[in-house]
């Protein structure tokens, strides 16, 4: 029997359309062409000049050839090109990929290389290590210096020297305003890519599609309440997960992005009175800073702020503080693999009436599903089979859907496991308590989320045994007041040989970026199982009891 | 040069999953069992109890024998059965076909039989021209009776006998609380189906996928500025475009439904003040009503209120009423063929600040598109070329994008034509302003709104020209303070023929449904072209004119 309903019903350009967040800011700029897009500094973008430029920049990287499936890199600050970056590039149908700017040399090198970088867009703040990176890799992309006119005076770094062929400003200027921009050929397309430090050897470069980004943009405008003209202060770096995708996000309410180069309180308090900011989003770092802020860097403001947090549980003494300075804090959960937050600790109104310790533990909780993320459990990897839940049976948190990146570039057998069985495996080990929420318990990954920047035990580890007198060695995360975690190295040396934490840390700073090189080196005799595996809860333990 | 972005990243069931508005339902439920789903008379609905009575009735379904492509018809009020039709039949991929309440037995009989009905569910209130339907129709389906527990003591319509072999308590009753329901195969599988009146002969029946709907779900929430736990009032019959598609938007924000069955000034301000409504949509005559009240049936209320209207642009009285009234009036507009709403008048704020009469004109613009709509123009239908964006130059208003329907059931050439040169094809005559605001003007199909409904002018003719002495006519809309559009009627005699006004409406009664009978008789030459065409704008302007 013939169905109707599947009969000349067929898609068309009338009623089907690729999701891409692009046309958001379409909408945006023309309908609000004077709203302010973009504040930083003396700035002031209206959503007209927002697409402008973004057009003018997709106009110059296609007349530098960059097309579908080119890569464009860039490594900067959360400043307007970071913005437009994230329109102007999938307008040709190329992919975004943003570098993390506390990378050392030779990881940028390894990831532009991977990347096949055509084109390198880099802020002077960055030009140092870049250009050590450069000199590094095999790719020969297109360099352009972005000179931000509204550096700091006050800025902690000094501006680098100028390292690419061509100035930002000039190139986008070389663009023609009415470029006939690019929707993507199919929703599925890459929009972006960002690199995880995952576990063992090199980074894996995590693929976003234009489907994804344009459901985050709806998901993320719902569970974060952003209402219309909402005003958005870039605390969390662009370069994360594409900023937890609200660069796109924005656009769907016409929002106003506040840009910010180093977070620091006094410009967080500035601008969140001076521009009525209503939502920001940041590691549980952030927040220390605004409570802990010295007095004459606070300053007062009447709306209620939204702060989006995730890394690490919000610790009761935070909750309070940020109440009391009139933040709102909501605790999400993610992964790069998740395009960021795809997890929310959705609040039951009752729980305000619940004591102190009992609204933490809730607030606690990673929480329940995006509306753009079809599904979410905990599950028994050997058998796929869902734990109980009883808020006690450990398994490991499963996700799939929509908001799930199409896998992993080049990179086949990563994905393949990753996806094992039809579901995403977060490697994060949880529970799932009765009413369906689900709580991280533990890392299966060794991963230690320090400042809200995910540091590969592993890859510190291997850096440690390449150290002439290093036997054994674990590093593990000590909790940290300030950092949240910091990375700790448990070592064995070899019989006969001599070291000191002095000489085990230099060595690690000549190989890893400033953030990822221990906090302490402790020599001990390094647990091990009968067949001589490393016994990581072990070190835990002991980096618990301190 | 093989693309690394298409290698290896392909679709598997941990990131892609078809988009539906069912799991938004299902998750509603699994994160706010408690909280209240439904109100309707004295029932008040948890969202637990709504998600399990939509899996039983899905069971029940299915073990009917209903399946992918089959088509299940209701004949519901804005009663709790609506709603959970919205969930249940999906969750079986069958096609929730939703009467028009206000329609007479024939046409009735014709939607059944073209949309090949298997189960109907009627509710009692209906069951007299449901029964006549039946008589008339070929398809034989499950009749089901609806018997509303709480069907108001002061009912303007008493309710009518049972007419089916079930009762709808006890077929819900008859399905399993842990059925396992189905994901569509495809996001682009139907949904739903709702004829709209059309302009020649029978109803066309527009089809939605589930991608629309899960899409419309996503941007009504946003545009209608929907926070959490919002709650909603029926005004708006379900049966209209699947009431605009807030069926499925209110599970998103885990809002409250608020059912009304007869839309009456006393019970909209009783549900606004005793259950804290904070949305409601309608046609104009719904705020009419809201502002004519009695001072008896008005309640005080402290919420601020957001009234979506549609149809016909607000007038400055009832804009001025409505504010004094506390609501909020936003201004959308569509059609069946767009899912419902799917253009907005978003407002400026600066726009607060003209004068009433230009702030009035700037409410009056349809607007531009929902963010779900990826494309809204006006085009000469020729050429297909864009008209000049000068308010002046009036084409054809051109929609496309993921909230257009499929296209209409067992009807290809009507689609062909909808559908024609990758535009959505609305019929309605307008202009774009310089601002890229759009604004209806004339409609080119014939239809009146009166009331909100679609009357087909065409249809009635049609009627007329069955009367023995009718020579001539045309039907068109008269201006009208409480419904908005009347359709009168201008009928030419056949020479030594003779009828009265009363013989005329007498006749258009036994024959339409009473919304669609002329509300006046115009005995007079009709006015034609030199090929006999009959010129409608005149009739139009003689109507004007009074």
């Amino acid at each position: 029997m013939i169905n109707p309903y599947q009969q000349d019903l067929d898609k068309n350009p009338a009623n089907y359309q690729p999701l891409t967040p692009i046309t958001y800011l379409e909408r945006a700029a023309k309908t609000f062409p004077d709203h302010v897009a973009i504040i930083h500094g003396s700035q002031r973008i209206p959503y007209r000049t927002f697409w402008q430029r973004s057009l003018k920049l997709g106009s110059a990287l296609a007349k530098k050839g960059i097309g579908k499936g080119d890569t464009v890199t860039v490594m900067l600050s959360n400043t307007p090109p970071m913005l437009e970056a994230h329109f102007g590039v999938p307008m040709v149908k190329a992919v975004l990929h943003c570098l993390n700017t506390r990378l050392d040399a030779a990881v940028i090198a390894f990831q532009i290389d991977h990347a096949e970088t055509k084109v390198l867009i880099v802020d002077r703040e960055f030009s140092g290590v870049v250009k050590e990176a450069l000199a590094l890799a095999n790719a020969k992309p297109l360099v352009i210096d972005y000179d931000d006119p509204d550096y700091a005076a006050d800025a902690p770094y000094p501006k680098g020297e100028r390292i690419g062929s061509l100035d930002y400003e000039a190139f986008v200027a070389s663009g023609d305003e009415d470029f006939a921009w690019s929707m993507p050929d199919d929703e599925w397309d890459a929009i972006s890519l960002n690199y995880t430090s995952g576990t063992t050897g090199n980074p894996k470069g995590v693929v976003y599609h234009h489907r994804g980004a344009a459901l985050m943009a709806y998901t993320n405008t719902i569970h974060a309440g952003m209402g219309k003209h909402c005003v958005y202060l870039w605390t969390l770096p662009m370069f994360h997960c594409n900023g937890w995708c609200f660069p796109w996000t924005l656009a769907v309410q016409a929002g106003t992005h506040v840009c910010l180069r180093w977070v620091r309180a006094k410009p967080m308090y500035d601008a969140i009175a001076d521009h009525g900011v209503t939502h920001l989003c940041g590691a549980p770092i952030v927040m220390s800073l605004l409570i802990n802020a010295a007095e004459e860097d606070r300053r007062t403001f009447d709306q209620l702020v939204t702060f989006n947090t995730a890394a690490a549980p919000p610790p009761e003494a935070v909750l309070s503080g940020m109440a009391d300075a009139g933040f709102a804090v909501t605790h999400l959960y993610g992964l790069t693999e998740t395009y960021g937050p795809a997890v929310v600790n959705e609040w039951h109104t009752e729980w305000d009436g619940l004591d102190k310790g009992a609204r933490t533990a809730k607030k606690a909780r990673q929480g329940v599903r995006y509306a753009a993320l079809e599904g979410l459990t905990v599950m028994d990897p050997e058998t796929m089979t869902q734990t109980p839940a009883d808020g006690e049976t450990i398994g490991e948190v499963m996700a799939r859907g929509n908001i799930i990146m199409k896998g992993y570039l080049k990179n086949r057998k990563a994905s393949d496991e990753a996806f094992a069985g039809g579901w995403f495996h977060t490697g994060d080990l949880g529970v799932m308590h009765p009413d369906g929420y689900i709580q991280i318990k533990d890392r299966s990954k060794d991963i230690i989320i320090s400042g809200g920047e995910n540091i590969s035990s592993i890859e510190v580890e291997d850096v440690l045994y390449k150290h002439p007198a290093v036997q054994a060695c674990g590093v593990v995360a000590r909790a940290d007041e300030k950092w949240g975690e910091v990375p700790v190295a448990y070592v064995e040396l070899k019989p006969g040989k001599t070291a000191t934490e002095a000489e085990i840390l230099d060595h690690c700073r000549s190989a890893l970026a400033r953030f990822k090189v221990p906090k302490a080196v402790i020599f001990a005799e390094i647990p091990k199982t009968s067949t001589g595996k490393i016994q990581k809860f072990r070190l835990r333990e002991m980096a618990r009891q301190g």
